[in-house]
């Protein structure tokens, strides 16, 4: 399978299975080292759609097929667009705009999402790596911005890198383009951890499965209440999550939870 | 001791003692794992205000009796107001806020606040923790933000927490419940570093002390200033640092160190 | 040389060198300790403008003479002025005015500048690596804010500190002045790595000629995309980022590197 049929091939770009609560989305452009192709983009963007509303998903892990995680945007099927009457200005945007909306669909998703990165994620992909909620790394797995050595900088990529990695250290990456190695990549903070080779799948699967034993509803209200707040001053931070905190400890889930807590036995969650 | 006869004699729920300049708030419900009931708050929250007022007080300590440092919220005080005409809602909220105030006294506290964490650190405890300047954890120390675990997400305890820890490194927490070990939180920069059990007290008093002999006009500023210019632009947080530096050189204690450092001798600072 | 004569032969006191597209500047104020005097300070500032407008300068590297990197502001300097009609209120104000500003124009110059930190970088000496956009340290390098020390806290300097390192960790720094060495400087963000005494230099310079490889267009797009975007919301910033990656792509050098990319050969930069 080259490119093009993967391109005509829509439904195979990306791959979604079961397991239990948990979703696994795979990237399955291995030719491609999985570039971020318009089709690929979309077919996320409506995955990510798709699970937001299907309440039996309790949590998302997203990896990949093939030696590379992504390699970021499809730099030929931009390419080709060079010769649009616009020199290809409204596609760019186009894309641009759509796969930003795809990275804040994951942090807008109200159920955790999880990478498991079995190879290199550079430029985009890189960034759907710290766009995730969590991520765990294989000892393979490598990482960078590698745009302004093709003379495009990875200023959308920017935006979630530097959201994870304090600043001279995304700084680093941005200007050098240099791969930076899984163990390095935890202690930066792009990564929770590094697992063996080969391990990162079943480790993301377990603790996807982990925190989807937990209650839906709890898990929704943290996940929206995390990314508001870390755009807040501290007193406005406060007050929102007080009534965060009041609305929460008034559903049904929180009774449950600190009933059962009290009375040392397991709780029951609802079902949403 | 149990928590009820804790809570009929208030005054002991929260010791106060002075070595020299340094103040020693000790958490004392034990039996309660040091849980915040709204006895608790009250006595941190009248600390504070008292703390602040006192010249002769330069620094803080806070710690806790018994096995763990902090279980956060008292659960069995917040359940009890189920029964209330509302389902508690009003209780909750006023809890929570007067929480939320008690940890902004902390921030705002014109003098240095140092956690010295003997135990376990969860879900409030853990934003205790967060909320304090400086923090020395014992070797025996964990911390967790467990709130999922109760179907009542660690929201306001976030807040905290997300301003110390990188982001998915947080989330971890938040979405987990796991505990941390002392040194992963060092890691992490929940606290700043990790000591033997039994000399997380003393590490604390002798760094409050040594922060103590500096002029106690300078940390005010200094503290206020911190916490104010890392919720500015950058433009607008060197303007304003620089009218702080400004009146700053043009306190007493400024011209005091300065000539006393072009001198070579020690400094003698004012006693307010 | 004295502190007096370095004033009156102000061209001596930053020492500016080329070594291909790199600029290679040398605070010069050795029996000083480099410290940041008026001159100094102007000197500093001249530079940045002649470098921002220099097209053949492609990357900078800021380092320092003799065993001190720079140890902030010049004290004598500032306090014989306490004998000005307003008590030195004007000349202090003008000093953290043009402070402040220099270190600013480091992060707008539309180039990357890079530290090379031989010896102690106090207080001011501190933001200003802090305000490079990467830093390389020797391991005979140290870091501190010592300001509190001398009833001066270091409100400035810790604009810069506080957006590279965790807020307990730069909170210890402000608090207690002590001195920071060079691998914990790079645990805690501050720089980017350590390397044997002595190979700081040559290896910031190898740093910056890595960097000024790359497209001098897109560096400067990048550079001030990120510390623009660092300030918005993750919806803004991502909405500014698509506009800034639509603009970069269509650029002369993005068609060039990713035509070059795509042919698998070496890009040819424009010469701007």
């Amino acid at each position: 399978m080259n490119i093009e049929t993967a391109r005509d091939i829509d439904k195979t770009v990306l791959l979604i299975e079961r397991d239990g609560p948990v979703a696994i989305l795979t990237l399955n452009r291995p030719q491609a080292r999985n570039s971020l192709s318009e089709a690929l983009l979309i077919a996320l963007s409506e995955a990510w759609t798709a699970m937001a509303a299907d309440t039996s998903i309790r949590a998302v892990v997203l990896t990949a097929n093939g030696p590379a995680f992504c390699a970021g945007h499809d730099l030929k099927e931009l390419t080709a667009r060079r010769s649009d009457a616009d020199g290809g200005r409204a596609y760019f945007h186009q894309i641009m705009t759509i796969c930003s909306g795809m990275m804040q669909q994951i942090v807008n998703l109200p159920k955790p999402v999880i990478a498991a990165v079995q190879g290199v994620a550079t430029a985009a992909g890189c960034q759907l790596v710290a766009s995730c909620d969590l991520a765990i790394a294989s000892e393979a797995a490598k990482f960078a911005t590698p745009g302004v050595d093709i003379g495009l900088f990875c200023s959308t990529p920017m935006v979630a890198l530097s959201r994870n990695v304090p600043r001279k250290q995304a700084m680093e990456m941005l200007l050098t383009g240099d791969m930076v190695p899984a163990q390095r990549a935890a202690d930066i903070g792009l990564v929770n951890r590094m697992v063996p080779a080969g391990q990162e799948r079943a480790e993301a699967i377990a603790l996807a499965k982990q925190i989807a034993a937990k209650s839906a509803y709890t898990l929704k209200v943290g996940k929206e209440a995390f990314y508001r707040q870390a755009e807040m001053s501290l007193a406005a931070a406060y007050s929102y999550a007080s009534e965060v905190m009041t609305e929460n400890m008034m559903a049904r889930d929180a009774e449950e939870g600190i009933c059962a807590f009290i009375e040392k036995r397991p709780p029951t969650w609802e079902d949403k």
